[in-house]
């Protein structure tokens, strides 16, 4: 199915994040968004069950942060850990860092998306939290370190959407957190 | 306007959080709120625009924290600046104690209240930041010491809504932020 539509998907969100910023989200329909990109309304949606999907499709950012988060020693602590898994989202963001940057343009100009946004953010907060239990950290401790290492998540990832900055996204990553220690522990 | 009606705004927020609490906020009329306060409609909207607002209403918060910031000495850190000007929301908070315990076990259970939550802290991270920014913070530190410290405040203000918490919000904000030092200094 679909084999006769080279990249169909990549090709749906190009036109979808170009059609977003052109008219806005809310102006923007799946038909639309099927005809710039050459394709059907029907291919549109055998790919994404909406437009909104478009930016929020997929559990992959999830899974790849749960995933990541089992692989770190035992021996890191809970920050470390949480870190470490969001840093392993680094090499998909570069992948997808073109689309990341117009992507975030769009969700900063919609009120709703950005709700949406932070919805999505305490979701993975949750997920961490949740993980690092497993790994036997006390309950308060791992919604506090969950939290804290989201927050540092996104304000690197604000940095490195900024198309000024050359870093990629792990190091960003590790200097928010480097800063975190530094405001946390200053005047202590 | 309203002399005859003793406690109009306290009686429709308590007819509303039982009503909500019963049926949902969804299944909740603005109506049926006034009723069940003994009073009419046109009261209810002389006190609140919208349902909504019985929950989110004011711009109290937002102005307690901020005048309470300006109050720091300008020799605080910048996380204990922020932390002050939370923990100083704190007898707000115990003077309602009971409505803020009814109010977060409803907006827990319906995920657009949650989101609307989620957006008021996001705002509410936001003028802390700016208010830093003007204590002379750099911009990335103030961005990230008042997302922290709007971290610290939910974890503690989590723990205070539990009702067999006994200790006040600002003992809660300081034990949290706390742990967040010892959670960010470990194994560092």
């Amino acid at each position: 199915m679909g084999r006769w539509e080279p990249n169909a998907r990549g090709r749906l969100e190009q036109a979808a994040l170009a059609l977003f910023a052109e008219r806005g989200f809310e102006q923007t329909t799946a038909a639309e968004i099927a005809r710039r990109a050459g394709l059907t309304e029907r291919t549109f949606f055998r790919h994404f069950a909406d437009k909104r999907e478009v930016l929020f499709g997929g559990g992959t950012l999830r899974e790849l942060i749960l995933s990541a988060l089992a692989e770190v020693p035992a021996s890191a602590t809970p920050l470390e850990t949480a870190a470490a898994a969001l840093e392993a989202t680094g090499p998909m963001f570069q992948e997808r860092r073109e689309f990341a940057r117009q992507r975030q343009a769009i969700i900063v100009a919609n009120p709703e998306l950005r709700e949406r946004e932070l919805i999505k953010l305490a979701n993975l907060a949750d997920a961490l939290a949740e993980a690092l239990r497993g790994r036997g950290v006390p309950d308060t401790t791992a919604n506090l370190t969950a939290e804290v290492a989201i927050t540092v998540f996104r304000v690197a990832f604000e940095r490195w959407v900024d198309e000024s900055n050359e870093r990629d996204l792990p190091e960003l990553i590790r200097e928010s957190l480097g800063e975190l220690k530094a405001v946390t522990s200053a005047g202590a």
